[in-house]
């Protein structure tokens, strides 16, 4: 049994990855910078890979340079990784075909970031991914925090047997930057699971004098077309080359990991077809509908390239009656999404060859993924190609979601917090997170909303923890606690609304409760009052003057969030709360960490519940509508249909249609 | 009726692209740096593009920097392209979905080039243009010469009208550098075929203070996804707008271009479907075929992006039972080739579904594809996946090629010219395709084959012409006429053996019949005197030096050959290649011009026959292997198996297994 620890996916790949690099060239692009600071930072440390040396890692001028670097230091017969997200990938593309085309084992780790088009975006989807499909890499598909970790090694253990650059990715954000309580490798286990035979044929295989030979020849029309024809052996061998690491994996870690891995019921007559961390959420959706008499299942797709289609209709069940696909892309013009198309290809002269396929394009950007979008993939009997997850109200390709809600078990406990970008909230809670992951048995998840701006912004956190086992990679729609870091908020979102029955809200607030009553808007005290919502408050700003912490009040709200919920006893609780304030601060000296220590002290004190009257519950709605509105008629007309939605957190509501005069990226 | 001129490919393309340029944005690289330079060129002669203006022409820091250009002229109103190739067109590729995001019609003209991968290779595929086809631009493919002419404004006229940017290629070498007579565009002509509202459009779109918008915003997970979405009628609509082009167009010209065009019988129970020169090979074998009984046919693809189903599949004759999909491209551990991808998605729940489709790689960096390996795909029957023009005794993929020979119509001559790298040979016969297209009613087609080295290396000159049309984008196997411009080649390649019976020799050289019988080799003397080939000599090295030309014997043999063929009659031969001299060298000099004029007197006077001996059919075979091996074993392993057979021309008949021990593209 490994160690458990609580890390985002980039730290398990980071992780995963510093085992087998010798040389790691690096530049950094979000959201997979983190990778390569870890790669960094445990250089720095003189940490040792599983060859006992400690990384040399470099960072290039830009990712064409870093993919360059990774090459030539293969090709001295050095062990290379890098590590990129979206145009950074693009950028890659020509070593990749060179990486590929020399038979050279390194490793490409990507948190899988949208393509810019119309617009950039800095969240996730694969479109940077499938850009790569076409180049000889071989690909493998994380799902999740603990798959990085375990998959992360796979690659780098069958990239060196196979003689194949790899690219190993999992989903932006939501899997790089979602924390979980995760099992960790141990390298001296890693080391076991290496060869180290191939490991020797690779180093002699290597440029060097003393066996001199010539690499990067052009070639002509007479030889050419052979040549490249003389690799294929490798790419026949490496689908079984890798589920061979699996098997050893799983023998050594008690995992099942296949090539393609089958989830559902035997007899199920509709599958999903699909990579990357949509694969939890489809999972759970199939076991909650298979419980109540769905016949459905899911096939995750792990070894992307080399597609084995010898593997991947072993994994479709018998009775199957229709299958959907669906890819975390858009490309344009195309017959179909990537995919679709592999699948299709797969089908045809099989079995299944006259099984319906369907085609859905899905959570391009981070668009949350929801089981609601999942049951409406699974009932969709007529859209053949379709979107999922947004509202198509002009080429109609969407299909509609409903309302459906899949509870987690009730063991797992859901919160969000509602902060402003800078006023350390994201770091309180990822503090939270690892206090509670790495001192109970529970499992954690957290994982962080916030826009590209990053500070000054909305954030909202959300964090899940329980006895039970969290395969919930979407946002919390519904919490047992909230709490809103900045009272101005109350008038902006709804907040409370999104807070379970009988729930707790907790408000940042000076105010007492006369000036409450007039502060909060009616819907907002109506719903706490006829849900049942336990209210508190505490007056963070004000500890935080007396303190002298001023406006860096996560601290107390962090102790207040411990306070209301009672997750850990008080006394553990202050207790880590203290332990990790110091570590946080401790390089910042004394007074810091003991301003700190008085704040948990005053804010588990002075946490209070407010009585919700019983008047609350007849509360009218309040408008909340005060924005001044620009005059000329076509910025009016994009900040009514289009920024009013997004600043209110309403934009994942605007249909396509909103978009029509803007279809090409542009506003007013 | 247009103006017919003799032209490549390269240039044709920059001839339509001008007329709807205003700023070209260009780096070179092989084999589409000739576009860039015609446009450099005619900008400097103040060329005036179909809107009356001169093309600005800037040369950038690389091909991400020429695409940058264009992203950042077309954002500013201004119509702009570029010209690429490979490793060029991949560093456009971040560009690229840019231009398509923001519906931007800028058009890359790409002349398709291998992507290197075990080893580089400046000769053509489509790996280049395929690993464009996720980025959402357009993508059209001219087959020949002409349709690079025709088609490369279509993509312009189609671009604007339907806002996205397209590709528009062409085979790199096949097509960029084959020489053709061709009907030329009027400018007037283009003009009128231009749509001047959606320029204005396009104009009053582009960012400007007056009407001030952002462009290049970053977006979040909120509305990406619905934006992304809001430009899918751009793509719906852009295969009905390039249909609605060629219509204009075909009314014009008289062309009968469409999305898919068919050809072959209407009764076809095998037909191919490709796209680029292998279409011009595949049509002509297939008449061939259908005349002897065959039920064949072809689709060729022109519009590849956005990938119209429905037109294609109206492009399948109803009786089909077979088809295959030739890709010259390979994507190693795909599910499949990309038009094969693309194919069978179509097929799926069409009529067709049900019938097996084949998939074909044929023609990797310029690998000559002949009507032979046509006929092997056409026959093949069992290799649902295969390669063709190479012999894979690894893992046994390739199908065989039988000798079939497609003898072109009687009425066309072929030529080929054996030179040296650097001699003129090159250069004097793209001189006398233009004096034979430009002043005579034949058509004519020649093509250059020579290595990456380009200087001091073998350099092969095919030309054709006739009264009848030229369909033959692959390489002269029988001549009826061959020059052999270096006498040591006689010792080296089968030079007269490539000639038909009957045909004409025309040595270079100073030798007397004496010297002659013991210099050439046994087998040569043989087949001179076996087949009937009637032997021409002269001595070019002495004119040259009596003349004051020394080594620039090119013009010399130029005027030899006028004289043995009698193509043209010899006064209008002298009177059109001393024109052709006074334009080639008036820059240098009255003195070099004259000293052409009288190369070209003295050459038409000495060339002479030489008769052929009764004994030289009895001659044996002379040994002609006298290389130095080299010791080590590996580097002995490798002269031997592979760069023997390179030397002597044959490397085209080296199996996949010769390449096993270099298939990471190494060599001793």
């Amino acid at each position: 049994m490994r160690n458990k620890t609580t890390m985002d996916g980039n730290k398990a790949a980071a992780h995963a990855a510093y085992a087998f690099t010798e040389n790691a060239a690096i530049y950094p692009i979000t959201p997979s910078s983190a990778m390569a600071e870890y790669m960094e930072i445990w250089a720095s440390e003189d940490r040792k890979n599983i060859l006992g040396a400690t990384v040399q890692t470099v960072e290039m001028q830009s990712e064409s340079g870093a993919a360059g670097a990774v090459h030539g230091s293969l090709i001295a017969g050095t062990l290379a990784s890098t590590f990129t997200s979206s145009q950074g990938l693009l950028l890659m593309i020509p070593e990749i075909y060179r990486l590929a085309g020399e038979l050279l084992p390194g490793v490409i780790h990507v948190a899988a970031r949208t393509v810019a088009a119309h617009a950039l975006s800095i969240f996730g989807d694969h479109s940077d991914v499938y850009a790569c499909r076409q180049t000889g890499a071989a690909i493998l598909a994380s799902s999740s925090v603990q798959e990085t970790m375990d998959l992360g090694a796979a690659a780098h253990i069958a990239a060196i047997k196979g003689r194949l650059p790899f690219i190993h990715f999992f989903d932006g954000f939501r899997t790089s930057h979602e924390m979980q309580k995760i099992e960790v490798w141990d390298y001296d286990e890693l080391y076991k699971l290496y060869d180290m035979d191939t490991l020797m044929d690779f180093r002699k295989n290597s440029l060097n004098p003393m066996h001199s030979k010539i690499m990067g020849s052009a070639q002509n029309p007479d030889i050419f077309f052979q040549n490249r024809e003389a690799s294929n052996q490798y790419y026949d061998r490496l689908p079984s080359i890798m589920q061979d690491t699996m098997d050893k994996i799983n023998k050594t870690i008690g995992t099942d990991y296949h090539l393609f891995d089958y989830a559902g019921a035997y007899n199920a007559e509709h599958i999903i077809v699909a990579m990357g961390s949509v694969t939890d959420t489809i999972e759970e959706t199939v076991r909650f509908l298979n419980d109540h008499d769905g016949k459905y299942g899911l096939i995750k797709v792990r070894l992307y390239r080399p597609f084995s289609t010898k593997h991947f209709l072993k994994a479709i069940p018998a009775g199957v009656k229709r299958i959907t696909v669906l890819d975390r892309t858009k490309e344009p013009g195309s017959a179909g999404e990537p995919l679709y198309l592999d699948v299709i290809a797969a089908l045809k002269d099989s079995n299944f060859d006259n099984i319906p396929v369907f085609s859905g394009r899905y959570g391009l950007s981070s668009k949350d993924t929801t089981p609601a979008q999942i049951k409406a993939v699974l009932e969709n009997t007529s859209k053949r190609r379709f979107t999922v997850g947004i509202d198509d109200d002009v080429t109609h390709l969407s299909i509609p979601t409903s309302d459906f809600f899949l509870w987690l078990p009730n063991d797992i406990y859901e919160c969000k917090f509602w902060g402003l970008g800078g006023d350390g909230t994201v770091s309180a809670n990822k503090s939270t997170i690892n206090i509670i992951g790495n001192n109970t048995d529970l499992n954690v998840q957290a994982y962080f909303e916030y826009d590209s701006k990053k500070s000054r912004g909305l954030t909202i956190s959300h964090l899940r923890f329980g006895k039970s086992p969290i395969h919930a990679p979407y946002l919390i729609r519904q919490a047992d606690f909230s709490a809103c870091h900045n009272q101005t908020y109350m008038h902006k979102y709804p907040i409370v609304q999104e807070i379970k029955d009988g729930g707790c809200f907790l408000l940042s607030s000076g105010l007492n409760e006369d000036e409450l009553e007039s502060f909060l808007p009616g819907q907002v005290k109506r719903y706490i009052a006829r849900r049942n919502i336990r209210f508190f408050i505490i007056d963070a700003i004000s500890i935080g003057r007396e303190t002298g912490l001023n406006g860096k009040i996560s601290t107390i709200l962090q102790a207040a969030f411990f306070k209301v919920t009672g997750i850990l006893s008080e006394k553990t609780a202050v207790k880590l709360m203290k332990t990790a304030a110091e570590k946080a601060y401790g390089k910042k000296g004394d007074k810091i960490v003991k301003m700190n220590h008085l704040a948990i002290d005053i804010a588990i004190k002075s946490v209070r519940e407010i009585p919700v009257p019983e008047s609350w519950k007849k509360c009218v709605d309040d408008n909340l509508d005060h924005e001044l509105l620009p005059d000329r008629p076509e910025t009016l007309n994009y900040v009514q249909n289009v920024q009013k939605p997004i600043v209110k957190q309403q934009g994942d509501n605007l249909p396509v249609s909103a978009f029509l005069p803007y279809a090409d990226g542009s506003c007013p």
